[in-house]
């Protein structure tokens, strides 16, 4: 009979536990965390170009700012009186479509187009005005300097293949199309690589918050250290506003 | 053998969902909703008055404005990008120690003391500084309407018992030593009415999610509807301030 | 200047929180659950059928076995040592797509397709191979006798509209087109009666949960009273299986 | 005026992003992650004897079976149909008090204690009937190997302080005391060596999240891929059992 619990990750053999085949005890102050991460995420280890091009992916996303959805959740849901791990959780949560699926979802653009033109993408994702995922820069307008480090490593390293090749046309084709430059961010750049280094578009947003939990686990540590409970509340005459109804009167009905 | 997940609250009988004994389908158009969340609690229907107490107390939990934890957790990570349960369930996560709890607290405290003496409890906890939950608040200084109306309709139904007077001893106490009064707050009222309803203050907390929960999934709606994804970031200018050092190098040894 | 935080839900005006513009005072002790929920979720007050038809479905929904994954989640995470809302929050997650939407998605493909022809969006989703979501059960092939009473409730309270009639033509040319009967189950009946009582689809999946809620808070309350903390673990001989690569040794290189 | 956002962590200077002091765009391709995170949590870079028993640490925790109920949790919300993100926010709440906690506990023993003599900690705990947390395994009765090969790392790296060999009495101690032997497990080889490393011990709970978070994400990509939504329900028959009221009549009065 089938299980309804299976798995290809890890498991005990003589109660010992197994990490895609390999025994955690030898792992243990042999292999760097990030080969460690690969491990478990590809199934196998990396070797140096593999392993160095992931530490700089990772690095790119370690933290971004106080400023986020993902970190006001964290942070308000530590500061009604929870345990670091439940405003963990809720920092997570708020990664859904536009929030940290920027990597995702320019790898799956990537995957799912990369055999066809380039032109004929772009002007079907025009005509049909979506927005190709990865392209675009609120300040960049010329280039996205981390995309362009991003991609000189991935030269460097041997992981500048198909996925960023076509990455890089699809942005000459934008630029054709639309007359004006979007530019290469660098969640484009970081999911051509990782789509070229053979990493599933479906596992992208765990690649996002697997680099991102640092700076979630550093934001509601602060909370929990230096600020007092239930200080991430709304002054709801400084900070919020009213458009319902004023005030009414019960109908008298319910006076009985 | 003993089966790993055991429950007395529903089952199937001949391919029929059973709840606390009674066919689901029987229930459906004869129970009112608070019957029916009694029901699942305790274990059995209420009675009239049961019922009636049960609706006070739901309804005074049922909403309290944007400003709290939960909403702020609840509305970011709906701006995410998500779906609305997800929304919902960050907002359920900022329930802690300090948000929403202090029914609970206030529960604990009667059914753990209601048979000591009020005098010498109220003394313990002022000589070792613990606040006594239930009692205080920011603007009522003489009494808090809602445990007056809350304890006139316990009166009324038959739930002022034991643990109700107790509540109120308890608060002459405090006058009595602080030399000023700490009225006595809805959640102190509150947790003495349920007390006196026969429910264990471990479900208190539960008691609350439940009467709160319409004003989560009102909020998460709205923030659905109305507002841009990712509106809830924070103006790093005007909402926040750094503490943090200075710009700084990375050290030579970096630039290999 | 706009602010960032805006409802309509409720405020406080001279320090008195309201609720769609009336006092939360005076609904104490007057309104049921039921009755506060409706304020909360519409805006207005229920009449007696709206409420009558609201009881009717929330109690459907209260509880329903220890079976799915949303009771897995939320007594697994109270297993780990977690107070109670977290477990709870836990479980609410888990109402993904596949587990507590299909009152909203039938709410969706009603209020979407009303106007339009039943026996022509059947064909189409036949065509397409869409399942038409309200439709079908494991154990009622003539009839889901919770649908029958349901819409017989509805016809009573007058909400037997535009929205119920366009569901049961639509089983009727699923009949047609299948050749077999694909039975109206309870999230169709429900989906229809909430569209006709004026619910937007889009608040379809908060019903549902704000109906379930009881349910999770009972199953988490009793993992916390009845079992041992880390009770839901898997036995990994008897209850999960492995299909992974098989022990293997850490390369030469890794033992420098 | 002191604002409700603070933050030592990043900020942006001139619309570019820093990371303790560090630009985040110098960093990419320059830190591994491991030196990423420890920068991050401890706000300053890491040298490369740090570095290296941090990976070690961090490996230890990277990945450990379906079994416990982080990866039930994690895989039931996503068998709901829910996203990869929501999954592993699931994940994460279950590390609760009986869960995950054992590093934090192990560092917070030590730290509150290290100035104290073993022997009377280890008797007053041992009086008052509390475990002491990072002692004691299933298996293991003469020594933990993982603890053993975690010391040598932090001898060898310069780690081994006051507070690993605090650790050591205190298992001399216990042995003495309890005339057997519970062996310092990895939680407590850990805890010690963190602590001897200068992490605070209320941040204990984030490092082991940061290090098993690769396994959750794992897991639930695993369950997206390979498995039917809704796979994770019990079978009520053969996985659990009721002990609750037998099934009985709803009361005449609610069939009026």
């Amino acid at each position: 009979m089938e299980r309804k619990w299976k798995t290809g990750i890890s498991w005990h053999f003589d109660g010992e536990a197994y990490v895609r085949g390999y025994k955690l005890f030898d792992l243990i102050g042999r292999l760097t965390f990030t080969e460690g991460i690969y491990l478990v995420l590809k199934g196998d280890l990396p070797d140096d170009r593999e392993k160095e091009m992931f530490d700089a992916i990772l690095v790119s996303l370690v933290e971004h700012s106080i400023a986020p959805p993902s970190i006001i959740s964290a942070r308000a849901v530590a500061s009604g009186g929870n345990s670091l791990h439940v405003g963990v959780g809720a920092g997570i949560l708020a990664f859904g479509e536009y929030h940290g699926g920027a990597i995702e979802g320019a790898m799956r653009f990537f995957q799912e187009n990369v055999d066809k033109k380039p032109d004929e993408i772009v002007k079907s994702y025009f005509n049909n005005k979506i927005r190709i995922p990865g392209y675009g820069h609120r300040y960049y307008k010329e280039f996205d300097p981390r995309s362009v480090k991003m991609l000189e490593i991935a030269k460097e390293k041997g992981f500048y293949g198909k996925h960023c090749k076509f990455a890089e046309e699809i942005e000459k084709e934008i630029e054709k199309i639309k007359g004006k430059k979007l530019v290469m961010n660098v969640d484009g750049s970081a999911g051509a690589i990782l789509s070229d280094m053979g990493f599933d578009w479906r596992i992208g947003k765990g690649l996002f918050i697997i680099g991102r939990i640092p700076g979630i686990v550093a934001h509601v540590y602060e909370e929990l250290i230096y600020e007092k409970p239930f200080s991430k509340r709304l002054d709801e005459e400084k900070e919020a506003e009213y458009f319902g109804v004023k005030p009414r009167e019960l109908p008298e009905k319910y006076y009985k």
